[in-house]
């Protein structure tokens, strides 16, 4: 198969010198290369990481989560500006697991984060989500870096929270930040188990008018529940505030308890030993992506899978004997 | 390497008939043969577990977790003890993954639940944990089986809460039991994250004397962090509760709780649906090992391992291109 090339690429060394200098447009155009499945764009975007990764790291990442409803964009946008105000340059990227399936996109309303979007320092991009785990973490992580090298110190990188991908970018990020409101005592929300645990904070968000008193209870069961669970490995105590998007209450608590954070794990080691620890896993979970790809996408190993698995069900075979004779499969087809 | 054949093996038929037949000796000898890493013994066990398949199942499998000093055995003595009192058959089956490092066991002690051990109905069985988590799947997983197929209809599968384990129990079983002690508001008493989440039902335990009060706390407490977690696959709202193994208290009420719970998800189709899955499950975290081991101990990547993860944290190669070299060098070998 002839592989067409694409116009209107660019050099690699372009694409590094123009990320290097902050362009935002040509920041734009590297991020597409690093997402093409194209052999020619693969091979500039190796490249391009490689030049730009002494220049990355510079930045907090935070990862953002929540169910659709629980006003994200609006969040992120009062965030964003507060941050901007502050003196920062903010990156946020938004993975949607479900934009592939349904084309649809939670970046498809052309409206979100207005307001922040047209700020010289703020930088606004949807992020494939790819097929797999491995996928968000190459895609997303790479993003990040280039937005690292083009000067960009707070990354944002938002989830829905209902599905796989908050692992992945709890996996990525410095501090994990989860949006609930109030009234989750009961019902939850739809947020999947797991994902509170690894919150490092908390906020019941539209805490405002008349809400204010359901949000301050919601505040408190959540500050005991977090209370109870087991202390995390950064030596940090989760907490959870309220605060409100459109009235603008609460911002500038998340972003001074990031950077108590931000301080607690500096001081006791904890942020540099993440990031490294987050690096080789990042290289262990591509090998064990590659892995699974080598044997699922096998021909020989797909015909058998199904028929398998009903034997394991109806007790016919057992399951370490199934997995011992598609491995023997595998084995003799190298 | 010529390898020495054990004397006082028998045939597998003999495994499988004394097995079936509900002979403890017989039973404890079919275990070893399982556990065993000897080419010959692998060959028996395995015409003994697809013997024995069609006769498994018919159990209620009960994960039970707590860290050391909670009370375990204490715990598992008086409810085991009560099971039997009830007319089953109850096996114990105890997973220490310290016991090969340390060659300390938490079953050492010789004491360790005598009463239980010497009723008729009981079979209680420390587990080898194996280097893996499939290892533990495949010893203890087997294991469960054969208890089974000898009758014992309660299994109850004990780790110590702090390793990686509880995930492995939490994948074979059908309710998981987290052992806790009053004062836990503060301490957590090092119960790993991610544990917490995995419970069907929180015992406080040692509820007796001066405790009772304490215990009546954290029993709320624990009650009210357990309601804002997302609601279970299964339909069931966890529960917590308190006892005392000592004054026997609340022993009862908790094998109550495992029977509504069984009705529950008997009657919405959780049960089979759980064990379906855990069935695959099983398979695919065999076939999953078996893909690392071929891929980690092969010279050539163990090799280049370690000088990659240090390129890799002083930003010299990206993880990315760290994992696409030594994915090539795997398919070189070929």
């Amino acid at each position: 198969m002839k592989e067409y090339k694409p116009k209107s690429r660019l050099s690699a060394q372009a694409y590094i010198n123009g990320t290097l200098k902050g362009d935002r447009v040509i920041l734009s155009r590297a991020i597409t290369i690093i997402e093409s499945h194209l052999e020619s764009d693969k091979a500039v975007a190796k490249d391009v990481i490689q030049a730009i990764l002494p220049h990355s790291g510079n930045s907090i990442r935070i990862g953002i989560t929540g169910v659709p409803g629980v006003g994200k964009s609006t969040f992120i946008e009062a965030f964003g500006k507060h941050l901007i105000s502050q003196g920062h340059k903010v990156a946020v990227l938004s993975i949607d697991p479900t934009s592939q399936r349904s084309k649809g996109s939670i970046l498809g309303d052309k409206t979100r984060m207005d307001e922040l979007s047209i700020l010289e320092n703020a930088y606004i991009r949807p992020s494939a989500s790819g097929n797999t785990l491995g996928g968000v973490a190459n895609k997303t992580g790479e993003t990040m870096l280039l937005c690292e090298a083009a000067g960009y110190d707070v990354i944002l990188v938002e989830t829905v929270g209902v599905g796989q991908s908050e692992t992945a970018v709890h996996g990525m990020t410095d501090f994990f930040l989860l949006l609930m409101l109030a009234g989750a005592g009961d019902e939850l929300q739809g947020i999947k188990k797991g994902i509170m645990e690894m919150a490092d904070m908390v906020v019941i968000n539209k805490a405002d008018g008349d809400n204010i008193k359901k949000s301050e209870l919601a505040r408190l069961q959540y500050q005991n529940a977090l209370h109870i669970f087991p202390q995390s490995e950064s030596g940090w105590t989760p907490v959870v505030t309220k605060a409100s998007s459109t009235k603008n209450t609460g911002i500038d608590v998340v972003w001074d308890t990031i950077l108590k954070y931000k301080h607690l794990v500096t001081e006791n080691g904890y942020f540099i030993k993440n990031r490294n620890h987050q690096k080789i896993q990042w290289m262990y979970t591509n090998i064990n992506d590659a892995l699974k790809h080598l044997f699922y996408d096998s021909k020989d190993i797909k015909s058998q899978l199904t028929s398998l698995e009903k034997d394991i069900i109806s007790s016919a075979i057992s399951p370490v004997k199934a997995a011992e004779l598609l491995i023997e499969k595998f084995r003799e087809s190298f």
